[in-house]
């Protein structure tokens, strides 16, 4: 499980049925649950002046694909998953289930939910803030310096449930508050509401998400996504979402 | 030819000259044609349940470049040539000539025509389905999911000789017609007319393509661009784009 | 300091004190100056036709992180400073002090001044032109050809000083003149006018960069910041900076 031309530090400490593969490098202070996978060309937990001295670790039954470049001083919870060459700095607290696409580049200082989803070539500016069961699609990024080249940083909140499109920015310092929907190729300089939808550069109010429909034929609206996409989340979550949606159509008159 | 350190299964299938530079790791259900050369660090024909089973088959005269990821299941004609670091999943099937830019990406299931040029930075969607003689420019991204996160997947069609100028994006289920030109910075949400220019965010019409002339001097239209510009193509399209332009003058009024 | 493993060619020119890491290879046409660190898995000097025989030069005390590829032809003075994944083609020559950004691709034939920032993901077209104390953000493309795809090739041209937000491109032949600032996710298409601010698709003139004031409490403009903004350049270039802001100071009527 392990490839012979892993180069693994002695004191590396990795779980029970953690596989490694072929040059892949893994530095010491590193802890890695138990039947995680680490793929080729990796390197694991890179000794940093940044990390304070904190460990790497991440959690059990993980998965993290070749090319990719981890600091020490940041911790993930169960079932990570990412793509190809992503990059995650020091001093990044991340809960279960997150899933970082090929090319994604976290740069630290971050502080991310549960069941969080960066699509491919995905920016998470230092000081981001992100909530659970966030999506952020490729070629987002998240900003932080309110006039380059500064010593301020303004990291950006991102709450529950929202979804960025492709290729949109979020400007420092900027709340998109609980299931909004920030459209693709957008730059937002100020607080989107919950559950609206913006767009544009700057973006501007859309409309409600509920106004949106899906384009399965069901006419069912859009959002909140979690009433129909379920794929990928822990059970007791999508038991959750049903029970909430099933309740609310109780309580619709006829 | 084939570098000692190179990690080659005994099942992959190697053509003769084909050559592998060090670090390389090739999977078993590979089929490499001959006289390609990859280079260093690579990662050939990733096993995944998602390729149905089906080998990686890349054509000969094939050039892939170091750090480049393909995963088993898709195939592709000769004379393939990648930058680094490009990253190509299951079921993508295409056409000879492609030529595949620095950190591109494709995403699996899409199918894309005879010499397709997609620059530096590219992401195509699942489900894309490209023409023939297509220029995709960097940090272009193709999508796919109209409301996301769905279950529903809406590629995008782009036509013969279409090109995609740097940083656009196509919104999910789009199709942009023949010879068509999508300007810089744009993002295109419903179809582009044949040879005509779009720009813009939402993207609107500008002029038809014949109406840019060439900054070398010449007050020759642009486009379409198989007139004046045919570095790296085959002889015979080459010849059949001459023949066709010197048949269109012979038609002109003098 | 040279890793076991990491391939290294006879005729490479290593100065005293320099560092190769694990799986990096290092071809024969490539002089690196003293002290200066090349992490794993990276490729250093690849040969190729367009470098005109030229050797990669790397000046002294520079860092050169984890999957970095450099071309042979290319020069750069002491303490370069690289992210990971980094792409630098031929016929480049750059100053001293210049900072690469994680993924940023350098495509050569370009000229860079001295303490140069590039940070993640930036795509430097070839045939740019950029000078000292420049900064460009992430996701910023230079552009070169104004007729995509064509022969023509009009490299722009970045003044000193000037600042280039995030996700930001400049199209082909446009010149940034010295301390302006271009706002994010813009598009600039022509003459950008010294110590201005311009933004938008197509950009436009917002206002002189003195009207921006830093959101640090201080009610100071944030521009030029060299006033202000000292870390990481050397200490007589702020020195300079200091004399100069200190005697406009003095000028002022009380």
């Amino acid at each position: 499980m392990i490839h012979p031309t892993a180069l693994i530090d002695n004191k590396a400490q990795l779980g029970s049925g953690v596989s490694v593969g072929p040059y892949t490098i893994i530095h010491g202070n590193v802890i890695i649950g138990d039947d995680t996978d680490i793929g080729s060309h990796c390197e694991i937990g890179v000794p940093s002046a940044l990390s304070g001295g904190a460990p790497l670790i991440i959690g059990k039954s993980s998965l993290i694909r070749s090319h990719s470049v981890f600091y020490e001083g940041s911790e993930f919870g169960e079932k990570l998953s990412t793509g190809h060459r992503v990059t995650v700095r020091e001093q990044t607290k991340a809960g279960a289930g997150l899933q970082i696409g090929t090319l994604s580049d976290i740069q630290g200082h971050c502080t991310i939910g549960n069941y969080v989803k960066f699509h491919s070539n995905v920016h998470i500016g230092q000081h981001s803030s992100i909530g659970n069961y966030v999506w952020i699609f490729p070629y987002v990024v998240l900003t932080n310096d309110p006039h380059p080249p500064s010593n301020v940083m303004m990291g950006v909140t991102i709450e529950d449930f929202v979804a960025i499109a492709t290729m949109s920015m979020i400007l420092p310092g900027v709340t998109v508050k609980s299931g909004a929907l920030v459209g693709a190729h957008s730059s937002v300089n100020k607080t989107v509401e919950p559950d609206t939808v913006v767009a544009g550069s700057p973006a501007k109010f859309i409309c409600n998400t509920s106004a949106i429909k899906l384009k399965d034929g069901s006419g069912e609206s859009a959002y909140p996504w979690r009433r129909h996409f379920h794929r990928g989340y822990p059970e007791a979550a999508v038991a959750s979402w049903v029970a909430e949606f099933a309740s609310a159509k109780d309580q619709r008159p006829d």
